[in-house]
């Protein structure tokens, strides 16, 4: 099929046609550059959803929660599960099993696991073109669901315009949100298994942890904290109205713009880092950067001096700013 | 202090100056480069042991029995504690106190702790570079431990000679080892609390993983599983004697320098990456880079050809490929 033909089909509501671009642009190769190319003037209507937390908090069971909500409130949803731990998708596949029960016969819901591509970078960059083709395709909410909280999880979900952070009571003193930059990022806490033991210490540590942070939270929005109990559908209504409330709050004070200005910037400044190194390995012969090595190897140049070397064959050395 | 005068303290030997040497390089800042170049030429002699496996496997026990072993054998030993997953360094410290009673007051062994440092490729050069300086210190063995085993731990244990990844018995069908391509980077298991129940079976699962992927393992070495307790110092002379053999192997087939040019490799495109992205934004004004953003936000141009229009600038159009 003619790449203009697959894009035309998959933004017309063609589930295979979906599906196989998704699996165009998640290479990064020059045929996914010429469709994200094809794909791109029709993105940025969707709401995208990050949602995070450590493993056994019911993120999974939450999230299907939430798409069955907002399919029921005629909204088309869909979702990327992604796990960087793992270069298999084990683990997103079994989620996916117990999704179909629910969501499977949907043409108002898709689906999509992404599992470990190599490199951290390189699962973001897949991430980020899987969503643009999402939304291209006229999805309402993009759930982009994470399975740890470690860094890896908060870079790929930094990209939603609103990030859940889940938490389950008697976790003792070690919530998670205080790992990883969590509480920096979280627009809407979610206390998921709400019915256990410790529930309330869980929310106060919560809203002490806010409010020694309040200061420093982004954007004048206070994150609230909503109980669930994701497996009996408890509270997810008011779950889902924290995350609209979210949205309303960007859209209002003029952030949306500004969040995806942020988001755009830092793809772009990725993409520029990989092309530019191999238009500078394109650039300098294969002979001279051998020799090079070969220098750092003998201890008799260092790697920043060595890229020094490198940069000023095309750059004036006095462009070049040290970082 | 001079700088010139901090690094000949502490490559001297003197411990306060070796720590605040650590601190400098650690911020990646100029004085960090400048740092780094005279460190550089005294790196390269070291042993660099990398160790992963989740958390709850006895990790920070087993490199404290092997730094023990190895000290007692008359070697010098620094450990670099990583945590990824956390901005904070609570775990480490925990593990550091246990430490310090063992091994706090002997002068021929280091302890040092990274925490996350706002990004993961922040982590990982922060890392490598405090690991040159310890080389260059003089230390015989540089165990660098992570905390998880995932992507990140995986990306920045493959920085080391040789790869240490512990397994535990009773993690059931779900060994540890498949995920994050771990198996792949192994080059000897520990398969620690070998008292518990199950051990034959964890075993016998990591034998037919390495038989199934044996061609793939690299350079012909076959991965040894040693059974251990690290907490009554059980069979650590073995795993030991297996992380001896492991860097005999790679001396005798010539393959410690290979490695090394890799390792070299990679930090040079990774500093080059981010050099030449500083370069672009110093050489092409602002007033255009924000245009550029403009336009991607209005959907008018899409990522990678805004990021073309801004190396065409720079390099010849015929020179940069497509990546």
């Amino acid at each position: 099929m003619e790449l203009a033909t697959l894009v035309e089909k998959a933004l017309a509501g063609n589930r295979r046609a979906l599906s196989r671009l998704v699996t165009v642009v998640e290479t990064g190769d020059a045929l996914a550059q010429r469709a994200l190319a094809q794909v791109f003037p029709h993105t940025g209507k969707a709401h995208i959803v990050g949602v995070t937390g450590a493993p056994g908090t019911g993120k999974s069971t939450l999230v299907n929660q939430l798409a069955l909500h907002w399919r029921q409130a005629g909204r088309t949803v869909a979702i990327v599960a992604v796990d960087p731990t793992s270069p298999f998708s084990g683990g997103a596949i079994l989620g996916d099993r117990i999704r179909m029960q629910a969501l499977g016969g949907d043409p108002g819901c898709y689906i999509r696991s992404m599992a470990s591509r190599g490199s951290l970078g390189g699962l973001a960059r897949a991430t980020g073109d899987a969503i643009k083709v999402l939304d291209a395709a006229g999805y309402d909410v993009i759930i982009v669901e994470t399975v740890g909280a470690g860094q890896a999880e908060v870079e790929i979900t930094r990209e939603a315009h609103t990030v859940i952070v889940v938490e389950i009571p008697g976790m003792g003193d070690d919530i998670q949100a205080i790992k990883a930059g969590i509480l920096e990022i979280a627009d809407v806490f979610v206390v998921n298994k709400a019915d256990r033991e410790g529930v309330e210490r869980t929310v106060r540590q919560l809203r002490m942890m806010l409010h020694l942070g309040a200061g420093e939270h982004r954007d004048g929005w206070e994150p609230p904290i909503v109980q669930t109990v994701a497996s009996s559908g408890l509270h997810i209504a008011e779950a889902a109205a924290a995350v609209e409330q979210h949205l309303a709050h960007l859209q209002h004070n003029n952030l949306l713009r500004q969040r995806e200005s942020q988001r755009l910037e830092r793809e772009w400044n990725t993409i520029l880092r990989e092309q530019a190194l191999a238009a500078l390995h394109a650039r300098v012969p294969a002979a001279e950067w051998q020799q090079l090595l070969q220098q750092m190897l003998e201890r008799q140049i260092d790697p920043y001096a060595a890229a020094a070397r490198v940069l000023d064959q095309v750059f004036q050395p006095s462009d070049i700013d040290v970082v």
